[in-house]
């Protein structure tokens, strides 16, 4: 089980690698939020997210006789990436299960970064696991889950030590932490990193409209599941529940949580774009969502935000800049 | 006259107020570039670009009795919001004066920041030195000049310091540093702050076609002027000439200038959005432009360049991003 000993262990592999994130911030957004707001771009990370952080964790965690097989992964998109570069990293083989219907720009990024990407048909049927235990028996290869794996937790809470970090800096001592949510990877790991290194932040898992299930997990004590599967532009944190290893971290660490519309994150992109500088994709910019327009869920003076990732293409962009006018 | 001593004692004086950006790289960059490309995106500096710096390190540098006067600057832009918001921080007026036909959402943000924006007629000849002179007579402001000033100089060369550091963390000894340069105070500044930190880096100035003052200039050892001060997108590095002050330093310590087109420029916003994640104004992207774009006049295998801001309007973004279909 991941812990603050795991994380700081991974913070030591990652260092020279995963990119130290800066803290953003600017008086326009604290205007519009009614409260101090300060933004952790994973955007800018490699691969335009924080699921190198995980990625990264889990390949090096493995022993050399295991990585050289080779790793594995499913993804549509972001984690894809982080394996696909931390594996080419180690010089190992990755081989990526992803989607037919995943965009272009994600299959062709992971290829580029010299994954084996193997193609399946989700609307026919095609059972993803099975390609993948084939995939496994016959050559070794290790499956990198996207959040449910301890060593990926770990990576992505090396963000954490360095929100923590960067706001004590700030002499920051008291904060809410938004965090993007979609199977709590990230969540759990900022909220492990946060009771260690900075025990009075409170972390609040932001989620999609009609993919709550987080938020309805934690209200019932339960795992909850969503409906559906797609239908939202919040692509990266579409996620059917939350996981086996995640939601006992997330019940025990994490505040209540925070649901925001495609349109608050639209919206909120056009304002990373004119306030900050970066690019947010929809499901990245989540949190900053929940700043900036939910702020009657808010308790803290201070809030910290995640920007998950910016892997969006041009045409989504635009429609974000567009309500810019 | 700016020297390492003054960048350093700048540096002191930004410490926690100043933003120490990343160095910011993609393998996908790298290949288009064939060499190694790093950006130093200071469009993620407060207000949007490194002028920040410089209006901080000018402010801070004044006594006590001088400052609480207040602050004069001359600016269509990123330097207004730059003094304005050093002037606000230290709680002493900021009289800005603008032209009238600068983009309004520069005016709206100087005003935003705190600033007396006085708004001249450049088309009708007013002349807005008059009106300074006067300002500063009545109210005795000081000026802060945009490049043609060693603490402005000095405060601009505390991202050099930064450059130097970072890339010595990556164990990189020999590079070309490419600056968007308008006046040079962001490029002399940085000049100087690599000849003490990064001997093993060479200097080279970039600017847009048609506005290529430095270039001309330091071919013929004179002060060279451009024929006129519109017409080109990258407004952020239009200037009439190098100053009197930053052109010796860029004589003693530069390289050949280089020059990218509007088309460069456009095609390296739409770059940077894919595969950096972050937002460069057209004047900002010709650094980075010129290593894309213009490989066959660069010696170095490494390449290090500067994202000088990213304050553009999002129709222009998205003239940018057509190009990325």
């Amino acid at each position: 089980m991941t812990d603050i000993t795991m994380i700081r262990a991974a913070a030591e592999r990652l260092k020279g690698h995963a990119r130290r994130t800066p803290l953003l911030s600017s008086p326009f957004l604290d205007e519009i939020a009614g409260r101090r707001v300060f933004v952790k771009p994973e955007c800018l990370q490699h691969t335009g997210s924080f699921k190198y952080r995980g990625g990264r964790s889990a390949v090096s965690a493995l022993d050399d006789t295991t990585r050289a097989k080779g790793v594995l992964a499913f993804s549509s998109g972001n984690h894809a990436q982080g394996v696909a570069l931390a594996a080419r990293e180690f010089g190992v083989p990755a081989v990526i299960i992803m989607p037919k219907d995943a965009p272009e720009i994600k299959i062709n990024n992971t290829r580029a970064l010299g994954a084996d990407v193997v193609l399946y048909d989700r609307a026919g049927g095609e059972s993803r696991e099975a390609l993948g235990d084939t995939l496994q028996a016959e050559r070794g290869l290790t499956l990198i889950r996207p959040y449910d794996e301890p060593q990926v937790i770990a990576g992505q809470g090396t963000c954490g030590l360095e929100i923590a970090e960067q706001a004590a800096e700030l002499g920051i001592k008291d904060a809410e932490v938004l965090v993007c949510c979609g199977g709590g990877g990230l969540t759990s790991g900022i909220a492990l990193a946060c009771e260690a290194d900075a025990p009075g932040f409170k972390v609040r898992p932001v989620e999609p409209d009609g993919f709550d299930d987080v938020k309805r997990s934690l209200l019932s004590g339960n795992i909850e599941t969503n409906n559906q599967m797609s239908g939202n532009i919040c692509d990266a944190i579409l996620t059917p529940a939350p996981g086996h290893i995640t939601f006992p971290i997330l019940q025990r660490l994490v505040g209540p949580g925070i649901v925001v519309s495609e349109d608050d994150c639209l919206r909120t992109m056009a304002h990373a774009f004119e306030r900050l500088k970066v690019i947010a994709e929809p499901g990245g910019a989540a949190a900053l969502a929940a700043a900036l327009f939910h702020g009657d869920e808010l308790n803290a003076d201070t809030v910290i935000c995640t920007i998950s990732g910016g892997n969006v293409d041009a045409p989504m962009f635009e429609r974000a800049l567009q309500l810019t006018r």
